[in-house]
């Protein structure tokens, strides 16, 4: 698969997975964010037909997927791993925000090999899985209903990190021609002379409708091609104020 | 439902979806990330089994909904209108990506009436469901996978701006007892005459083995009862060394 660099330091690993359908749709995820690595322990029914359905465009990542008994045989080659928890505070260390996390992680990509680790969709990862992760990540939550499905946590984990790498940006633009301070200035002015003729202006404070036109069009910007019609448009309402 | 005031001042609309599977896991998406206002402008299916199956624990926000003929009517109320699309530059007014977006949506969330707008699976918003929205913004995805499912859309959609909102943060951490300075120059005093007693140094360098453990501890941190810990395994070896 095509991914960037410090994508590819990136491993996803679900441990004990009870649906193969939510393997499937974490693949889909994954690959939506530009991520390649797919690591599963002890998943309770893989292959499946379920699996391969959720993956939609995705099935690629199901067959290159490594099968591990143990979470030890999936962390073996990573320089670190994160453990993501929906528990809070009685944790053996304290989880971090993801958006908090997300720098550090980051940063760890770019050089070593990292592992995100997703546990089993009821019961989580174990004590004895969390304790092999050197950082712990949450991902805030309604607190009132935290329960996001194992493919949506994986999502936003992804996600987060792209955004944060600044992966997958838009190529630079072919950004419409922006007016120049000749071109908005030449505007105002035929603007406010084509307004004048109209009598239309606040006799307290003639200079108000200006203003508040500067303000404005200051907030939208303008094209050039903007400014070519708003003209236009101007020079008809005088024309035909002229007859 | 219990939401944040400012996420409350947030609606998601859903346009012309063509699966009720999908309004579901939408449904299902927001509320876990604290937002309760849904809005469907003419959806194929709806209310249906599907829709409830996927919403799992927020059927309740199905029942809420509000369904709308036109676009226009989900947005009658809104002062901002973000329409999401997945389309680049070919779109009447250029897409923000979601992170660069966030910190002006989150700003209006805050004193008006926000829509995040998502268009139909296959075809997304059309040009005239983009000209009705102020802003467009687009989650930057794999160029050679982009297919985020709808769920997957708004799930980092409501995540993006709820992070950005700092919601749902875990409360101040109920944080393990921080050692102190006395407490670690204590350790590190102990240790090194500890190991003193061994014979174990460089010959060449004998402070460089301590530099090197006053680092690796200055990373991770000492709490209270950790430099109690290893001072009693400190102990522990003094006295065996002494038989």
């Amino acid at each position: 698969m095509d991914t960037a660099p410090a994508l590819s330091n990136v491993r996803i690993v679900l441990a004990r997975t009870s649906h193969p359908g939510n393997i499937g749709a974490a693949a889909r995820a994954m690959k939506t964010m530009g991520f390649g690595d797919l690591a599963l322990v002890g998943p309770r029914y893989f292959p499946d037909p379920d699996a391969t359905a959720m993956a939609a465009g995705a099935a690629d990542m199901l067959a290159q997927a490594q099968v591990h008994a143990t979470l030890d045989a999936a962390l073996a080659d990573r320089t670190m791993a994160v453990g993501f928890s929906a528990r809070g505070r009685d944790l053996s260390h304290a989880p971090m925000a993801l958006r908090q996390a997300a720098p550090e992680i980051v940063a760890a990509m770019a050089t070593g090999r990292v592992a995100l680790v997703f546990g089993n969709e009821t019961s989580g990862l174990s004590n004895d899985e969390l304790l092999r992760c050197q950082r712990l990540a949450h991902i805030p939550a309604n607190p009132a209903y935290s329960s996001l499905n194992l493919a949506a946590a994986v999502q936003v984990a992804c996600y987060e990190l792209a955004a944060t790498s600044g992966m997958h940006a838009l190529p630079a633009s072919g950004a419409p021609d922006a007016a120049t301070g000749e071109d908005i200035e030449g505007f105002f002015a035929h603007l406010e002379s084509a307004v004048h003729q109209t009598g239309f202006a606040d006799p307290q404070n003639p200079g108000r409708f200006m203003e508040r036109m500067r303000r404005l069009f200051a907030r939208s910007g303008l094209e050039r091609a903007e400014v070519k019609l708003l003209r236009g448009m101007l020079g008809a309402f005088e024309k035909k104020m002229r007859r």
